[in-house]
């Protein structure tokens, strides 16, 4: 049971003739044989309701700045070339009653509420993007977050966890970002990868040679995203890797106390906080530990790889970039917009270096 | 005057007791003062709209086969606060009564209806996707076409030409998808683009010292699209280049009589068109004429590149491909899936060659 949700707005220089435009559209609904309600708005423009047999409700208002809004909510089973030649014959009229006075029209792709699966995954600045999801892959509730995998038509399947887009298959160039774009020479390393549960670091990581990779995870999608991990995740020991299944904050404190460090460490764990209110206050705490317990274990060469945000967040990238002048250890930093196709918005990777 | 228009809805999974419900929310309308109206939907559910002082609309509809759709429509100058307050208390108080029967919560990013920047480009592929254009640089109707230039946080400039976003300054993935992508060496070659008037092909082609560029155009946006043409639309007539701001076809067939030929014929003057229906036809025929006479003019050994369209627009790309086995002179092709910041869809680019 779904419902498609279209819209038609006529945006005008000069308020609509309110009885002109009924009066000129009313033959419309009659022939839909569309009850009609209209409405007192006190003054604020008119506003008719229009309810029709199969469940069509159409909503008309003509607000008193110049804007004619038009809603058209049907349901799944609806006969959409008939709504489709509704909207086109309600255009069209409007387009000649309103003549003259017509600064924009605007029909949005209909909302589809409701559905089987949901394709709306706004971004990390907050925008409505509509997806081309066709199938529900795996959902399921962690003990950590709720983890999703659908599949896009374009992107293959994508990783959303607890409603962000994480990754999809088509993401490569978020992998290479994480691991400085070509920029490093991973032979003979030592490499700790925090996070990267869908297996895309490690699965590039390896073909470099580096000498050892450890990586911890809370998770891992192994099954469903064959085209970011391949076969490494199959295994939790490799040749030049090892995967740890842990929780990392007591396994750094380890390797802090052990005095273990390594050539690279790249944390793939989350983006940066999306704003500084308290109620993420838990969580920027949480990437300072992180922060301060990496530094500690990477050699002075050494280099700290991190995805930040949207270009856009410009407010938590200076807190983060605040965050980074204040390390106990002082480090220097130099950041990269890249374009991750499954994102729909560019996005800030860091990499930071000791000084 | 722009109308912000919430949406809020819980998929269920089985149908809303409605009169449970509609007691349970009575308090939050009566809080805000809002006059209700129930409607008759004969038999379609429970359908009520509420009307507020300050023009705010609500509509809750509870559908038979479980679904709760919510909207509020409120206009420019509303207590974004106080909505923001008031979706969050039906949120809750949803949460509540619906209580074990909630598959999905679902509250998107309130649609912007009539606003002085229209933010809503859809892609190819006919997906709603908001952008976050804040300003419009340019807007004219030319002989030909509706052209905007409007500003983007994060792509910077946006040129959209009827409606399609065209390019923007973020999209120097496109330029080089158009180019071969590093494949070429175009060192001493001729080259001639058709179209490409954003200057983005020009400026990075005469980068690379080719003997001779001709391009043929029908406009410029030298002024607002710079960090895409750079300075090489200042002047129509460079050392290694000439644009012409002329009709391509006329001056393709001159160019086929006096058998002038090139090592390169880059055709950006549009996508393909997005469905094979009656009123496309023209456009068909226009880029099978384009492409005819651009064979002609190619070397044996050249190459032709141009865009194709979406990579979901699978219906349209067999169709072009189907037109490239038909040419009069026989040629082979090849495809790649590019990532162009600004579309939010992967775009497929064709490298054509005489066999």
């Amino acid at each position: 049971m779904a419902v498609r949700h279209y819209t038609l707005d006529f945006k005008l220089s000069a308020p609509a003739d309110h009885s002109a435009t009924i009066r000129g559209l009313q033959s419309i609904f009659q022939e839909q044989e569309m009850t009609e309600t209209v409405h007192d708005t006190e003054g604020h423009g008119y506003l008719a309701t229009f309810m029709g047999k199969n469940g069509r409700l159409a909503i008309l208002r003509l607000h008193s700045h110049g804007l004619v809004t038009f809603d058209l909510q049907c349901c799944e089973g609806d006969d959409l070339a008939q709504v489709d030649n509704l909207l086109n014959a309600l255009e069209k009229k409007l387009n000649t009653l309103l003549q003259g006075t017509i600064q924009r029209v605007k029909r949005l792709p209909a909302l589809q509420r409701g559905g089987e699966v949901d394709r709306y995954w706004p971004t990390a600045d907050g925008r409505l993007v509509e997806y081309d999801i066709d199938e529900v892959v795996f959902d399921k509730d962690s003990a950590y977050q709720n983890i999703k995998i659908l599949h896009s038509q374009q992107f293959g399947n994508i990783l959303i966890l607890n409603g962000d887009v994480n990754l999809a298959e088509s993401d490569l160039p978020y992998t290479q970002a994480i691991m400085g774009n070509g920029r490093e020479h991973y032979a003979g390393k030592e490499i700790l990868i925090l996070g990267g549960g869908d297996g895309g670091i490690l699965c590039e990581a390896v073909k470099l040679k580096p000498k050892m990779i450890t990586m911890m995870v809370i998770d891992a999608c192994r099954t469903h995203m064959r085209k970011t991990c391949g076969n490494v995740l199959d295994n939790l020991k490799g040749d030049c890797y090892e995967v740890l299944v842990e929780d990392c904050v007591p396994i750094l404190k380890k390797f802090v106390e052990e005095g273990r460090t390594f050539d690279y460490v790249i944390n793939d764990l989350t983006a940066i906080p999306i704003s500084t209110a308290p109620e993420e206050e838990s969580m920027w705490e949480f990437l300072r530990l992180i922060l301060d317990l990496s530094i500690k274990v990477l050699r002075p060469t050494g280099k700290y790889f991190s995805q930040g945000n949207c270009v856009n967040l410009t407010e938590a990238l200076s807190e983060y970039e605040g965050l980074l002048r204040r390390l106990s250890c002082k480090v220097d930093f130099s950041k990269e917009v890249v374009c991750v196709p499954s994102y729909l918005e560019l996005w800030i990777f860091y990499t930071i270096w000791k000084k």
